[in-house]
């Protein structure tokens, strides 16, 4: 078993610094959006993950396809790494310069080129973030359901294959991105995927970029499935006096085929954590969150059946959310719980997992890492988007804390062990970054990561895309 | 644009043979199951194209992974190329032994490994057939959609991105595939994916190997989605007067998010040749083929709202199957409607396009490809998995007729080039084979095809893995 990367493991890279004549290239094009401030350039070389910033030597905020692809030609030109920046929300490290090189910040790069509702498909730049998005298309009764909890962009989103509270119902990332504008190693620009719904023309070259975390090429534009909105949409909570009896409602429902949209889960202390941060007065024992989207008869008729399995498993004050501001309420502070559990314990920062296993193996990795978590006597939190499989146990550390630190990462790598063992993965839609490099091998195997690396070495053979990341080259 | 492949063009690459070194090996290994009798080779040197046969050197028909892995290592020790085999039904060439070497027969690697029930998944050899497969769960209340219409094995079906009449609902093999086992061009095994419904650990290679035509590696175990059977199934048929009609009809009805499960069209030359198959008695004219699964009453809602739509586009006679003896009917009608058409014409073969486009530009290339074919006089018809923006028109050219082959294949570049400039696909779910190699070029661009081809350098620096398909080398 691997051991999950570490702070010291950041040093061992080569720094690969921007050299004068290329900044000076950078300088020339981008003026005052060429930035070396120390300020800007460790803010982004920084994620939401514990490793320390380590920043790039310059971040560029590019506005077109064109200016990425002329960043990209400077550093394969020069042998210097790039590193595509959205919102910087991402967990694993995906963000930190190990080798420096330049940040290409794409957050400017903000318009929705295209909506075509009666396609239902939307084109946006890379920077577009999925709350601007859902704003831009509300009016035109639709929505793109993919949600994971930060406001994300939807070029980052893409980069890690994020998925979120509505996957269960709708998919992740990998099912509804239809193409790309991509621009390679090489500073070329290709288009991957058409706007037909299905295509079996050659590599799948879309799903090869989605979930690559910068390491092949930099996404600029993507080519996005949207939904009509429900005639319906309620939600519903309902409390269960364990874990196990809330997981076990879940399992039911997902195997009997219940078209659900949204089935989260909030452990005790989260329950807490929202209760304290947005005064919610919520039961402080371990609950589901849902959510039912469909015509107004097969809204009822879900919940009706989702009641009488919760029932059955012990759920207890079923309630219901019937107006739209009560559901926001409950979803904005589901949205909130990652800062919230965090902000029971200031000072402290999150080693998060993100283990996700067949459906009917969840019940017995939760209560054994809650167990392990509780004996731990580290304070932690659980959100769960428990119906695909997949919840976060978020284990609080005090901010340099090694011991602590070590602690978390111990009782991470165990569950990780265990998801593998139960045939499911390591991460289910944070990706791999720096902090799960050693668990892609143990999931993967040696055979099928080596395989990556071919890829990595055919596609981009100067290893200027977010090097480090992913696996060592 | 570049022209698709003809005949002639199969005579361009050089012939690598089986030397008899490996020959003996071979034999020696597999007894009889290593052929080389010229029936056998025959039938392993086409598909349901209209190609000549090109036969390979030899068949060797594998049982196991391991056995595939032997093979494969002796292709690659003497730079042989190796074919994969399913059932044959492939549609573009693709099995057809251009430069030689050997065909792996995986039809006798039929046993479905593992149903995990409770987790809705499933592990099959890939020689398994959809509808053996379908047989093996039904008693466990589970089914799995994805439904080209022939038998075809799920190996084949992964190596082409199948997808058939319930991709609207379920989507196709790009959706419904979790994970691999591939044996590598150097005849290593690797496994991808893991039994967890999503996942964000590393480069996507479960669907960078599905759509891949065999030109990757060998899947030897495919391991898959299931769904549980729907508590209600009713289907309908519904006349439209026109093409236009039905297609207008089953766009709006998309657009409105009906969650749909079948959604297909046939013709009036279709109609008549099931018809004359099948003695149907259904009325000749464009048709519409659905079916709603779901509640009783979400499939009873579902209905409703269809027939108001098919109503208002001028739909009649909307009749429901209301048995399942009714159902099944009528889907072997539609599944025989490819050899129904064809029997139409004795002599003939198929020249089949397989366009696929945004929903919203359906009945535009629809119906300028209808007035195409009918001035040009060929005999036609037309089946449409229309809900997802996809169908075929099937040209019945004479077998050996150059001029009538002629004629198809320039009405069936007309149809993709309209199907591009509309941001559709030239392959919905067919692939691109040895006929479509061109189109790949005009709708990906050079840049995209340069990279699949730096992909298949890198993963098969021999160029062993059924060599010529998607793109020369």
């Amino acid at each position: 078993m691997n051991a999950p990367l570490t702070n010291e493991l950041l040093h061992q890279h080569e720094r690969r610094p921007v050299p004068p004549v290329m900044l000076q290239a950078l300088r020339e094009r981008f003026g005052e959006r060429c930035s070396t401030v120390t300020a800007v350039r460790e803010q982004h070389g920084r994620d939401e993950s514990p490793f320390p910033v380590t920043p790039p030597d310059a971040v560029v905020y590019c506005l077109s396809t064109e200016e990425v692809a002329f960043v990209v030609s400077q550093a394969s030109a020069h042998g210097v790494p790039v590193i595509p920046f959205g919102v910087g929300s991402s967990l694993e490290g995906h963000l930190l310069a190990v080798q420096g090189g330049v940040s290409i910040d794409l957050s400017r790069m903000d318009s929705v080129v295209r909506v075509n509702a009666e396609d239902l498909t939307v084109t946006v730049q890379a920077g577009v973030t999925r709350e601007q998005l859902n704003r831009e298309i509300k009016d035109m009764g639709l929505f793109f359901p993919i949600d994971p909890g930060a406001n994300a962009s939807l070029g980052g989103m893409a980069a890690t294959r994020a998925s979120g509270t509505n996957a269960v119902r709708y998919g992740t990332m990998r099912e509804n991105v239809l193409g790309l504008t991509v621009v390679t190693a090489s500073g070329e620009v290709i288009h991957t995927g058409t706007r037909a719904k299905k295509s079996s023309a050659g590599y799948d070259l879309t799903r090869l970029f989605v979930g690559s975390e910068g390491t092949l090429g930099v996404m600029t534009e993507v080519t996005l499935k949207l939904y009509p909105l429900p005639e319906a949409v309620s939600a519903a909570i309902c409390h269960f006096p364990t874990i196990g009896g809330a997981v076990n409602a879940t399992i039911q429902l997902i195997q009997m085929g219940v078209p659900i949209a949204r089935c989260e889960l909030l452990d005790a202390n989260a329950v807490r954590a929202v209760n304290a941060q947005s005064k919610l007065g919520l039961r402080e024992s371990p609950m589901l969150l849902m959510e039912f989207h469909g015509s107004e008869a097969g809204v009822k008729e879900q919940a009706e059946t989702v009641q009488a399995i919760a029932s059955d498993m012990g759920g207890e004050n079923f309630e219901w959310a019937s107006t739209p501001e009560e559901r926001t309420r409950l979803w904005t502070a589901r949205h909130k719980a990652y800062f919230a559990g965090m902000s029971t314990h200031p000072g402290c920062r999150t080693v998060t997992t993100d283990t996700c296993v067949p459906i009917s193996r969840l019940a017995e990795i939760l209560e054994a890492s809650v167990d392990e978590a509780d004996a731990s006597g580290l304070p932690y939190y659980i959100v769960g988007h428990v119906g695909d499989g997949n919840f976060h146990l978020a284990y609080l550390v005090k901010e340099g804390d090694a011991e602590q630190r070590a602690v978390a990462e111990r009782l991470s790598m165990q569950m990780v062990h265990r998801a593998l063992a139960l045939e499911g993965t390591c991460t289910g839609e944070h990706g791999i970054g720096l902090h799960k490099m050693g668990f892609l091998v143990d999931e993967a195997g040696a055979g099928a990561v080596a395989m990556m690396r071919d890829i990595k070495r055919a596609l981009d053979p100067g290893n200027i895309m977010n090097p480090g990341k992913i696996f060592s080259i």
